[in-house]
């Protein structure tokens, strides 16, 4: 009998799973039959964009955080998939910041080319894992949700793929609940054109704010206010953005901050981060943990260590994104067909996982992060065939691209870098970010 | 050993079975053990704001479709609780139709005079249910929301009183994604100052329509657009109001209708109804109806067809509310504990259905929809201890209230009834609707 493998999701983490498996098969290896589970109607997990906020059409947790005119919020450079390189995909080396559907359409080809599609049941919630320790089997149950039934399968290992940017964290400050402007959070926020002329207030410091806060800015909002609870972010805003200490209070549509500042806010974006949610999981399988490069209760940051024919891609807090769920998918890949052994001693897979906190927590600063996860990124793709790329050089883009924020945030997005995967560098985009309105993939790739 | 009974949701469906068990105890009965298990942490369901929407702080869909300003749309002296009377909680007779922090404080006074909050397992979220035919009995998971655990119970009996207006009905519209306004649906809804000076465009013709159009009116919007699939509500709307037909296309942030005209939208607000969703409930046990008032599959409107020993309790279309949950809630409770037999034959429960639904189909209008859904609450009181009242007189009251509307829509809750409980007039309220903009307890008791 073949092993059956489950996979949910199938966004960048879930479709490089598929991919992992596809080209072993390629290869002419006798891979397992797999079986990848998406509560959505199409793949892409966050890239996938939806007008939709809340919950879905049927009354499912809407998964998507994106939002319009989103444009990628670091150089592509540092993303580019080492077996689909976007050269091949666009028949030209592109700029370097693409908006959201030029990614989508990006990561769509190379699973289009691998022909995955058929291994994956859209449309499908899982509702339920369970597993059995005497069989070695997890039950995945789950809801078939345009016919409105619910059906359990048997698997041999399970590949969570489910992301940890779709579940809001939301804090309450006093005075929210009789606030007169509008309250959201960052995951419902959609079209920042509907912000236009406001005086928008946003709290937290990390991508979401920035993003969100430019966003605005660029479509015409009257003025954007960022509290922060720690430290300001500290770039060179515009002349219409400030940045201030939390909120203490709300009251009509003031905000009073810790300072004991004031301002006027039409709306109150919470740009407070994520939580790492699955409640589709019991207790004994379920992952806990903060949002960090050393995930916790993760060996090599994928096997769960008290289950570990359970796992997990891309719950790490991320400066790589679509090539470290590669490296991980390869792995696991690869754990899962024999090639690489996990060790059978707890005490060895705990001990992995110390041993990454105290990696991490000896970096000082985004540097030393960066370089921490590419050396992570580097151990993982010399354990498998997942083709060797300059690692250092795609750091070295990160690096370059944190000095371009520094100089000018509303312009970082219009340099260029140089591919690791061809070597070409990237031309320089015909507009400047802050002006090129239009966010279609045809006025992109109109270079 | 004593009977188990899982009651879920402690809003006022689950919170009228808890004094139907009560009563009879006080009454000297022996009464099962009793566990209500209540994802929010508090009582009263949507009677209990919260700002939040989409999320709530656990990353669980938020029960909450109620939203600031809210009064009553229909008079309270048809939903009066027959054994505890709006007098005997606030003192004195109040006006008719009150704000939702009145309403709250009244469903609060009933079950705190009950003193049946230990009953209640509060942020605890129901995950899965399931039956064993052999031992006939429920086993209930659920999750402890703070502690982050779950558990599972067994029960003989079930209670669905979950609500029914929790899950949006969200449609789509050709161009919604690029739309450049909000789209909200009602179920987020929360403040209706966050539109002042907007062009509001609502889709719907049912209360959340008639009602947070009023609402955004009262609070200053520019004009409101309904959109309607079949029909208009036909009110007598004020000046900056229309009706108009279905949406066909939104582009930029221009609407166009069936009818070819077209109108500015700053916001879409769906007023589309709700799901009935129970995604803890297997397909064996999930009921399955469209919003009706002889909802599918359920003898005497509670008893589940094809599982007698699982209830639900308020499923149907609402004309009588409050009075209504109880009546079945005491028709529960007795079923459950042997004092009214259910039939063992399902055919006899299954005609029971189809005889109610043919008695719906019968009624020609809201005339005969208000005597059908009284004529049930009579039935159901007439097999329990249920303090008997006058359901024709409270039918009366609704049938006033809608000459009411009829007469003057932004008016109709300036007028007073008559209660069906202790025969008192309510005195007029010391404020015209429009013109209350403060809907605190405080303000509304100052008659």
């Amino acid at each position: 009998m073949k092993k059956r493998i489950a996979i949910i999701g199938a966004g960048p983490s879930g479709l490089a799973q598929l991919r992992a498996f596809q080209s072993a098969k390629q290869k002419g290896a006798d891979i397992p039959e797999i079986v990848c589970f998406e509560k959505q109607s199409n793949w892409g997990g966050l890239w996938n964009y939806t007008w939709r906020t809340g919950l879905d059409e049927y009354g499912e947790p809407v998964h998507g955080s994106m939002y319009r005119y989103l444009w990628s919020n670091g150089p592509k450079e540092g993303l580019e998939f080492a077996d689909y390189s976007f050269e091949e995909h666009f028949g030209k080396q592109i700029a370097s910041y693409p908006p959201r559907a030029v990614l989508f359409d990006y990561i769509e080809g190379r699973v289009k080319k691998a022909g995955v599609r058929d291994w994956i049941r859209f449309s499908t919630a899982v509702r339920n894992v369970s597993y059995d320790i005497d069989r070695a089997k997890f039950t995945v149950t789950v809801k078939d949700l345009p016919k409105d039934y619910m059906y359990s399968e048997e698997f041999d290992h399970v590949i969570v793929a489910s992301g940890h940017f779709s579940t809001p964290n939301v804090p309450e400050f006093q005075g929210m609940a009789s606030f007169n402007g509008r309250v959201l959070h960052a995951h419902d926020f959609r079209d920042a054109r509907e912000f236009a002329g406001q005086d928008i207030l946003i709290v937290g410091t990390s991508y979401s704010a920035e993003d969100i806060g430019s966003q605005c800015w660029k479509y015409g909002c009257k003025s954007v206010t960022v509290s922060y609870r720690t430290a300001p972010m500290g770039f060179k805003w515009p002349s219409n953005w400030k940045e201030v200490p939390i909120i203490t209070k709300l009251e009509g549509k003031t905000a009073t901050f810790k300072d004991g500042t004031t301002a006027n806010a039409d709306a109150l974006i919470l740009c407070t981060g994520y939580q790492h949610h699955f409640p589709f999981l019991p207790d004994e399988l379920r992952l806990k943990t903060r949002n960090r490069l050393a995930a916790a209760d993760l060996y090599k940051g994928v096997a769960y260590v008290h289950n570990p024919r359970l796992f997990y891609l891309g719950m790490q807090d991320q400066w790589f994104t679509f090539n470290m769920f590669d490296a991980q998918a390869w792995w696991v890949r690869d754990a899962i067909m024999g090639r690489i052994a996990i060790p059978a001693d707890k005490k060895v897979l705990l001990k992995d996982v110390t041993d990454r906190v105290a990696g991490e927590d000896a970096g000082a600063d985004a540097h030393d992060a960066i370089h921490y996860q590419g050396e992570y990124v580097k151990e993982l793709i010399a354990e498998t065939d997942y083709p060797s790329f300059d690692v250092d050089g795609a750091c070295e883009a990160f690096f370059e691209w944190k000095e371009h924020k520094k100089k000018d945030i509303m312009g970082f997005r219009n340099n260029a870098y140089k591919s690791v995967i061809t070597g070409t560098m990237a031309p320089m985009h015909h507009t400047p970010w802050k002006d090129a309105l239009d966010d279609s993939m045809e006025s992109y790739l109109r270079n």
